[in-house]
């Protein structure tokens, strides 16, 4: 497998676009196309949120009828969500103004939207917006990078990640962009991530893979906390590489590995563009009874407002890492928890077997200080592990969140 | 039930002292007692956490015992958790120190700490602070109040509440303190609350009640995104009124209302006490299928971040209600939800059936500008209710718990 440049456009067959339709903001794009000639079959994660919005409904109908589709439309600025009636006719008019333009059904179309949640999508903007979309529709990577731009919200950042690897010679490739801050919001920073790839593959297999693929990485970021009512994940495979994924295969194992890596990269990114924040902490529980437990134990620190704003104070408070280990919800012997931070290559013990050792907070400061900190607890009980990535509590944070909407 | 003024030692029979003994603080108290002559039964609830503190494992220990207590010493500074064997030990001390004065045994001296995790309690000053408490030893409110200041970390204010009863024209008392803020922390703001009460009653019957008062109260603060390794609700009763409260009578309901109004009280003036918060949220939750569901939504509002954060902007983003209501893991119809703010007796109706009203953006800021602000949340699906209380999160939060610990 072999990181490359780029992100939606990467694999064969697929083309992207960005437009300023004036959906809300002005001044900067705010609509994204990605498009494939050659239907894709594909699969998709979306939001647990009991509120979901009209584009989230939309593509679970199409995921569960299970056609092919060409297209995915995304636009920023307004979520399309608490918007009744009116917002699903206005999602459909999203995805019938983009199929007109291309000659398919809107069923082929695929939509997402991130931004405020109860306003209406104006509609003159969606029908400019298609026309515009289909001009600039280009095969290259700038417009891959120019789509996972035109869906930022409160990002700072644009986020891509792209691998490939081989099938007996045949290059496969899985591209993707993906949008939403450490901190995922409901009205703002909602997670938006599509994935694109030339194999082949059967539905039901990759949506197997999409869904587990999403355990260990966009649901290992700190969303829990605020779970968006837009959070989509779509995974789009039209074949144009000309190999076919069957289970069970080596091409399996190799794409399996391909889209894992690539949606933890889009969710790391995500947690280290965390609104507000400074820098990126990642807690790794390992030695744990099960896999399950390691990953609530590691949520909960990352979740945890005292462990965050104690890492924005680079401020080695162990005592809130193992509360936060405490209240997980989960059993186990605090008397043989080990906690260490890590960053850049230096490492500090900080609690060993129930009791805080004699560490340096000089040195435990100098390392809280870096850009991209380790928090690993060791529960010495089991053979089970997982990761969990966040980012630090900041005054940034309150700033951007007090007054959102203004 | 009348309204009193006083706390621990409203009640008959019950001293109370504070003492300087400098655990940690300097020119401050940091010790309390609460002490009655005539031996007390009493009831306890504890931090859910798996990582507690020695005092709380020392405290479940009597509970399980069930003897009665003549005393409830308790320390801020040091939350004596995390600190194994030795920590075990210096509990040890605190209660026979304060024993010795009163020469009583050990097991009947409750204790209580708050403060960093990981320290160890200095002996010294647990010998020097069991003297001064005996010596400043009173009956009187002032002294009732002196506990409740000397066992503040973060809060701002000390919280005290009492009632009293008539049964068959004797009056019954029951006077509480505590300490913690609305976002209650592992280490400094955690909750430590003692009531006491002149009736008699049986200890079961105390503990059943004690359990399901603190499920209404203190359970119903937003600290189940941090519970603490020392939270501690003790309720001593030691019968000097001469009323004995049994189960099935007028008596026992009367009681069971004074109990749950001062823990109601109490939770309120924490919440209202939030570290940096600026106003107080009360989330309303009604018309609900099942009390049960109605907590788990309130709470699930009363603990977003970007609730919390949109109210200290004073922002009326109701999407953020919605959504936080809508990731509390229950189901419900988002179609049929209408949220209304209140303050003052003033209140606006913000969204209703699914769409967004037509109300006044200014209205709704300035209802939010106020201090104690109401979010009713009306299900309309049952006639189950349920409350909890929270605060803002603010910039001043940041700065508390970015670096607590120098």
């Amino acid at each position: 497998m072999k990181k490359i440049e780029g992100g939606v456009t990467a694999a064969q067959g697929y083309q992207a676009a960005s437009a300023a339709a004036e959906i809300k903001y002005k001044g900067r794009t705010d609509m994204a196309l990605v498009y494939t000639e050659k239907p894709a079959v594909f699969g998709g994660t979306f939001t647990t949120n009991v509120v979901k919005a009209a584009p989230v409904h939309w593509d679970k109908e199409l995921l569960e009828k299970g056609n092919p589709v060409h297209a995915v439309v995304l636009n920023s600025g307004i979520a399309n969500a608490c918007t009744g009636e009116e917002g699903k006719t206005l999602n459909y008019t999203m995805a019938s103004e983009v199929a007109g333009q291309f000659g398919i059904q809107p069923e082929q179309v695929l939509t997402a939207s991130t931004g405020v949640i109860g306003m209406q999508l104006p509609k003159d903007s969606l029908v400019r917006g298609a026309g515009l979309l289909k001009e600039a529709l280009s095969p290259g990577k700038e417009a891959g990078t120019e789509a996972a731009k035109a869906i930022m919200t409160t990002d700072t950042i644009s986020k891509e990640a792209a691998v490939s690897f081989e099938v007996d010679g045949t290059t496969v490739t899985v591209g993707g962009m993906s949008k939403g801050s450490g901190m995922i919001h409901p009205n703002m920073a909602t997670m938006l991530s599509v994935t694109t790839t030339d194999a082949a593959i059967d539905r039901e297999d990759l949506q197997e893979l999409v869904s587990s693929a999403v355990e260990d990485s966009f649901n290992m970021i700190s969303v829990d906390r605020d779970t968006s009512t837009n959070d989509t994940y779509l995974v789009l495979a039209n074949g144009a590489a000309g190999v076919t994924i069957k289970k069970g295969t080596k091409a399996y194992e190799d794409f399996r590995e391909a889209l894992f890596h690539v949606s933890t990269e889009l969710a790391k990114k995500m947690a280290g563009d965390g609104e507000g924040c400074t820098k990126r902490m990642e807690v790794q529980v390992i030695h744990c009874q099960s896999k399950e437990k390691a990953k609530r134990l590691s949520k909960s620190v990352i979740t945890s407002n005292l462990v965050k704003a104690a890492l924005y104070g680079s401020d080695a408070n162990w005592g809130r890492i193992l509360c936060a280990l405490g209240y997980a919800g989960e059993e186990f012997n605090p008397e043989r928890v080990d906690l260490t931070i890590e960053a850049e290559g230096e490492s500090l013990l900080l609690f060993k077997d129930g009791v805080v050792t004699g560490y340096s907070e000089e040195k435990a400061t100098e390392i809280l200080g870096k850009k991209e900190i380790v928090i690993l607890c060791d529960m010495k009980e089991g053979e089970a592990s997982a990761t969990a990535w966040g980012c630090d509590l900041t005054h940034e944070y309150v700033n951007i969140n007090a007054d959102y909407r203004s």
